[in-house]
């Protein structure tokens, strides 16, 4: 396996890189492969109006990644939906987990506060929807094909389906309109697989709208999807390829509404007792429509709840008519806590459990996924891996959040929990670090134009969507397109360190 | 008729204003109705990779436009094309108009002379290429229909046939997504008309491409279409749209020839006597192409040809045997004193002759297109009208060049005149005034973001492509798609005067 990445990507002469930088950015703002540009490579005041683009950072060439692997983690998808589904629908299973982290993480409290009170109201909607993403990366080991192991499962706001596609189609025209590329055996293999990650989103969410049924408001209201979002979201066009999908192709109304702005333009009437959610566009103040839908791609992480009025504003979505993607405890099935409970070698059998109906040889490739992983609440074996300095090495330290920049590697695992009262560190997993390839390289195209190039790590992720009720029912269940995005291991260009975070695509080997 | 543009388009409240501002700047960059930013909308050194895009400038609402003109226009097309095509073809009648102006345009007078040089080298490619726009208003008058009256026909570079069929694209979208406007019954009456002008330039190009037949190098090379452009085109993404469709739907290859490289980057070997275009890419050089079809995006205007080596490179493709789009005749046809020489109305009847298979009926419709138009050569009506102010206020005064920002309007003709030799005034045209719908209105969004509203003048382009060779045989003729231009007419925005031109669609009444 090593010997596919020695001498890949080729070697480009200044022409050569000259000409992919210049087809790639011209490329991704035709095709909409684009964000808003950060602050950090604007000067400031440049842009007053906020009209300004950027391509997304794009890697120059498709990466290899094992065919068994990427088959495999396209394979597993629908049982993963479904494994996830039926945690979210065990409360009594997720809350034993969910209260042990209550003390230790303030997010995850607040969250399952949030459950709470809509319970005790009384849930007035019994579908939920997830449209998951499941990351994996390549695990190589001596003398054994490559596996496929699973970094995290995303319940919430799982990004990049869009813009991933448009990479595909971009690394596609390049491989097919030679000379592009330096002659290259793996570049001359093929193409891409399809990426059919738009669609398959769209339509999760299209699934959802229909199976809302008719407005519950008295008159009857002209229905929705709302996309609740960051305000300045810069990632914005990974988004609108979703909702381009939705009004183009499924002819549904979707609304953007930012997480700031919630409490202000929908309400729910106190009169009806279905709730339903009304969202009144600040521009046409007089039309009125019912939301079928809400589709975070905000409210995901901690720093998202400034104020009250935050948790406010998730309390009232959480408690209205409308179907959640995800709800609270769909959220919080996504817990890193969760992850290393089903991944457990000894004690119950959770995975057959929860997937009663499934193929036992199924069940079996889903937990061949699990990369081994520790719980730090009490003395044993994942405390001794994550204190000694050798064995912590191998090991990477996750809070409870999705979506990295929290994690703590290797070496600093041990000074880090020394840093922290032993009380919190339930409030960690301890987790094998998957062992990539040494030897990938590629070159990437940051969104401020510079090029990087150096050894990378790439990161598979397969798109599923799942609509269930609370009973356990399964109303659409989807497995559909995917995600490489590739890091910088350690890329030192012109003597300055940097790391960079890429979308990328695959050639199969 | 003007009362359909009274109360139109309807007022928009902040809100409302901010809702399309922000989903026209977003829909631009997902869909690449994108420019790159001029050096004006960004401080010095604010993108050093050329990486950022905006949106390019288009009117937030569709214009009004007479149905009736816009279907004279597309009617009228192909036999736009064929007179042409045919004025191409009598190098003695076109040659009779050029010396007249050699000796006052030396923009005119070295396009001449690049002809002269082929002709007597001989032409090796009896084929020519024409990628046309004819350009109109829908002209007002008392107690009339409005009428349709042409401004200037186009033989070269015919622009924004891709970025136009994207700003009908826009204005369907938020028309057929209420509330996206405030409610107008205009706005309620349908959509724009479809726009295949991407359709219709690309079938040209590849027309051309498939006639060109085999490679005519030893041994033989792969074919491909030479897009020539100007370093640094901002306007590039109406490039691409049309490349792409040749190279995704045609599976023809495209390569981007910057004016500048032509002499670096291809080749006419000495020893070939049917002198076929070879391209080397700089980025593949042991590649190399064919060129069957030399597009001229660049070469348009005298700006252009900065040295003896610009008027070497056309030379160089002239005489190549790749199919030009235009031929240095083609864009001489284009000549405002073309224009003027057809539209007398008296004399010989230019028209019939060149159109000698076509209905008469349509030969009328043709010329009624033509607004008044007078030679200044010789004393006459022409310097009459022009040098008395009064009927100066009616006309406009035209170089030969083509695109406008050249022209001399109205009270300032006189004086103008007066300032240059008489014996340079047969070098322009003088044209009277089309009188456009008074009280029309818009609202523009810049590519800086900025938003103006107040009094325009449409001017409506429709899109033609014709192959024809030398002999006067056309192997080719269609007409497909349009363009709407609207031009702020006095714009003043918080105190500053400022002018906008800005691609718009059309709702036909």
């Amino acid at each position: 396996m090593e010997s596919i990445y020695s001498g890949y990507p080729p070697e480009l002469s200044p022409e050569q890189q000259k000409y992919l930088v210049k087809t790639a950015k011209d490329w991704a703002i035709q095709n909409g492969l684009a964000v808003r540009p950060s602050p950090t490579i604007l000067p400031a005041g440049a842009d007053p109006n906020g009209v300004l683009a950027t391509n997304a950072p794009v890697t120059l060439f498709p990466s290899p990644f094992p065919k068994g692997c990427f088959e495999e983690a396209n394979a597993l998808q629908t049982a993963y939906n479904e494994l996830y589904a039926a945690i979210t629908c065990n409360e009594a299973w997720l809350g034993k987990i969910i209260e042990d982290l209550i003390d230790v993480d303030d997010f995850v409290s607040n969250l399952w506060k949030v459950h709470l009170a809509v319970q005790k109201e009384g849930y007035v909607q019994n579908l939920s929807l997830g449209l998951f993403r499941s990351d994996y990366m390549a695990h190589v080991s001596a003398n054994a094909a490559p596996s496929l192991k699973q970094v995290e499962f995303n319940t919430i706001s799982s990004s990049f389906g869009g813009l991933s596609s448009l990479v595909r189609s971009l690394h596609t025209e390049l491989l097919t309109s030679p000379p592009s590329y330096p002659p290259h055996p793996l570049l001359q293999s093929g193409v891409p697989p399809e990426n059919s990650a738009v669609e398959t989103l769209a339509a999760g969410l299209a699934a959802a709208h229909q199976a809302y049924g008719p407005s519950k408001s008295t008159p009857s209201l002209p229905l929705g999807i709302a996309f609740v979002v960051q305000d300045g979201e810069r990632n914005i066009f990974d988004q609108l390829a979703v909702s381009r999908q939705l009004t183009v192709h499924h002819h549904i109304p979707v609304f953007r509404v930012a997480s700031s702005q919630i409490l202000n333009q929908t309400s729910i009437s106190n009169s009806n007792s279905a709730r339903p959610l009304v969202y009144r566009p600040p521009h046409a103040p007089e039309s009125a429509f019912e939301v079928t839908t809400v589709y975070l791609r905000a409210y995901y992480a901690p720093d998202e709840y400034k104020s009250a009025r935050d948790w406010e504003a998730r309390t009232h979505l959480e408690r209205s008519a409308a179907i959640k993607c995800p709800t609270v405890l769909n959220q919080l099935s996504g817990c890193k806590k969760v992850q290393q409970v089903l991944a457990e070698p000894t004690g119950p059998d959770h995975l057959s459990a929860f997937l009663k109906g499934t193929d036992p040889g199924i069940i079996g490739r889903l937990r061949g996924t699990f990369a081994p992983q520790y719980d730090l609440s009490s003395h044993g074996q994942g405390r001794e891996l994550a204190l000694n300095l050798e064995t912590a090495m191998h090991h990477v330290l996750k809070p409870q959040r999705e979506g990295g920049g929290n994690n703590v590697y290797k070496s600093d695992i041990p000074e880090f929990l020394r840093s922290i009262p032993e009380s919190d560190w339930k409030g960690w997993v301890l987790m094998e670090l998957i062992n990539p390839a040494a030897n990938a390289k590629n070159v990437a195209l940051r969104n401020d134009g510079e090029v990087l190039r150096g050894n990378v790590i790439s990161e598979l992720g397969v798109y599923g969507t799942i609509l269930w009720n609370n009973a356990g029912k399964i109303l659409h269940n989807e497995q559909g397109g995917w995600l490489l995005r590739t890091k910088g291991k350690e890329v030192n260009e012109g003597g300055v360190a940097a790391g960079f975070s890429s979308l990328d695509s695959i050639l199969l080997f």
